[in-house]
C-alpha cells in the first residue's frame, strides 16, 4: 500500500499557477498516494489561521510534515505558514529573487495580476474563440471553415471538440473541427469541404482498442462501439493522412493538453492571448 | 518607451507549466515590453541549438541575456541551455532538490507525467463535463439542469459559456448555465425551471458599461448593446440575486480563470480531476 501524504496548494488568488506546478512536481515522485488540499483566496487572518491549523493536524496525523506549494505574495501571510510544520515550496519567493536581480528593479508584489486580462483586444480574442469553437463543432460550414487558424480531422470521438475547445481558451486559437461521416469514408479521398482548406487540415487519430472502450463508454454494445468498425475507420483514416500528407498524432493516452501543445508547435500556430 | 526584453519558455513537453508560472511572474514587473518566444517539445540536439543561437542572438541585439524559463528534466540538456548568455529560471532544479529531501526518495525526473492522464475516470469525467457543458449551453432542460454541479445565471453576455466550459476543462465539473430571458426580467422571481434547483445557482454580474461594450462588439448599434438596456436588465438581475440569496461575482474586467477559481471556492465544489 502506498504511503499517504498531505499536500496544500495555497494562494492570494485563484491558485491556478500553484496546482499547475505542484501536480507537475508531484508526477516526478513514484509509490505516494498524494491527500491534496486547496486553499485559495487566502487572504484573510482567520482564513490563514484555519489553513495554519489544518496543516499541523495534517503533520500530527501523519507523522511527517505535509508538502505546501505556495504562490502567495503577502509577506505577513507567508511568515505565518514559515511557522506551520510543513516544507514550504514557495514558487515565488525562489523565483521573484533571481528575477530582480535579473531585471535590475524590484518586483511589485500585487496579487491577482496574471488574471487580470486589461487588454480588451485579449479579452474579446479569447470569448471570440471560444464562440467559434462551439459554433464550429458540426464541422459542416465552408464558410465558418475558412476562417479557422487549424481544423481538426477525425473519426466520430477521437477527440477533436475538447481539443478544439482547449486551443480556444489557452491559446485563442480559431479551431474548427470536421468529424468524418460515413459517406466520407466510401472512398479514400479528402472531403470535398476540405479540398480548398488542405494546409489547415490536422488529424487525430487514437487506437481502436481506446476508440473502442470510448465509444463503448457512451454506446455499449452497438456497431459503433464494435472494435471491427473502429479498426474499419481508423485504417481508412489513417491513408487518408497518409494520401494527402495531412499531419496527424496519436492521441492515445495523452492529454487534452499535450495534443494541443503539439498541434500549435506543429502546425506553428501564433498563440494569440496575452498580446504575444 | 518601455524597455523591450525577450524572454524565453522552454520545456521537454508542452511548456503549458513554463508558460503558466512565467507569465504570472512577470506580471510583478512594470514597464517591461516582453518579446515572447517559446520552444516546446525541445528534445533533439538540432532544437537545442536553434534555442541556444536564438538566446544568444537576443542577448546581443538587446545588450543584455534574456530571462529564460524553463520545465526541461533532461540533464543534458539544461548543460546546454546554462551555456547560453541568459538569465535561467529552472522551475523544476529549484524545487526537485527540497522535494527530494522532504520525501527522502529521488525524483524520476520523466518529462511529460504531467499530461499523462493515466487514470480512465479521470479522462472521462473531464470529457463528459466539457461535453455537459456544450450540451446544456441553452440552458432550458430542467433534466439536464439538476445534473449540473453548478448552474451559472447571467443575463445575455455575462460571460456564462466561456466560463462553464473552463470549470469542465480545469476542474471537471459539470457547470450548466441559464439566460435569462425578457420573460422573466417580467417581474422579480426566479424562472419556474430554477426554483427547485435554487441551491446550485450562481450569478455573473458586470458593469453596465462592460456589458455595452461586449454586446456592441457583436451587435453593434442595436437596442441590446445600448447602455439603458444593459443597466435596466443588471438592475433586474441585481435585485433577484439579492431576494433570492443568489452568491454572484462581479465579472468586470476580471478573466474567466479567476471567475471558475472563485466560483469553486464559494460554493465548495469538489475538483474532480487528478484523483483529489
Amino acid at each position: 500500500m502506498p504511503a499517504s501524504r498531505s499536500v496544500f496548494f495555497l494562494s492570494d488568488r485563484t491558485g491556478i499557477t500553484a496546482e499547475t506546478l505542484g501536480h507537475s512536481l508531484l508526477t516526478q515522485f513514484d509509490g505516494i498516494e498524494w491527500k491534496k488540499h486547496y486553499a485559495s483566496f487566502l487572504d484573510s487572518p482567520a482564513k490563514v489561521q484555519d489553513i495554519v491549523d489544518r496543516i499541523n493536524t495534517a503533520a500530527e496525523r501523519e507523522g511527517r510534515p505535509p508538502l505546501v506549494f505556495s504562490t502567495l505574495l503577502d509577506p505577513a501571510i507567508l511568515v505565518s505558514i514559515r511557522q506551520a510544520n510543513c516544507y514550504l515550496i514557495d514558487f515565488f519567493e525562489s523565483c521573484l529573487g533571481v528575477l530582480e536581480t535579473a531585471l535590475q528593479q524590484p518586483s511589485v508584489r500585487i496579487p491577482g495580476r496574471s488574471h487580470i486580462l486589461g487588454q480588451d483586444a485579449s479579452y474579446f480574442r479569447r470569448i471570440a474563440a471560444i464562440q467559434y469553437a462551439l459554433n464550429s463543432d458540426d464541422g459542416n460550414n465552408s464558410k465558418v471553415l475558412a476562417d479557422a487558424d487549424v481544423i481538426l480531422v477525425g473519426v466520430s470521438r477521437s477527440g477533436k471538440t475538447p481539443t478544439c475547445v482547449y486551443l480556444a481558451l489557452q491559446y485563442g486559437v480559431l479551431a474548427a473541427n470536421y468529424p468524418f461521416t460515413p459517406e466520407d469514408m466510401g472512398r479514400v479521398r479528402l472531403p470535398p469541404l476540405l479540398q480548398p482548406l488542405r494546409e489547415k487540415l490536422f488529424g487525430l487519430t487514437l487506437s481502436a482498442s481506446r476508440l473502442q472502450a470510448i465509444r463503448a463508454e457512451r454506446y455499449p454494445g452497438s456497431h459503433y462501439a464494435s472494435f471491427v468498425e473502429c479498426q474499419r475507420e481508423l485504417q481508412w483514416q489513417s491513408e487518408l493522412f497518409q494520401q494527402f500528407a495531412i499531419p496527424s498524432i496519436d492521441t492515445t493516452g495523452i492529454s487534452i493538453e499535450e495534443i494541443s501543445a503539439s498541434i500549435i508547435d506543429r502546425m506553428r500556430l501564433e498563440r494569440r492571448l496575452y498580446g504575444t
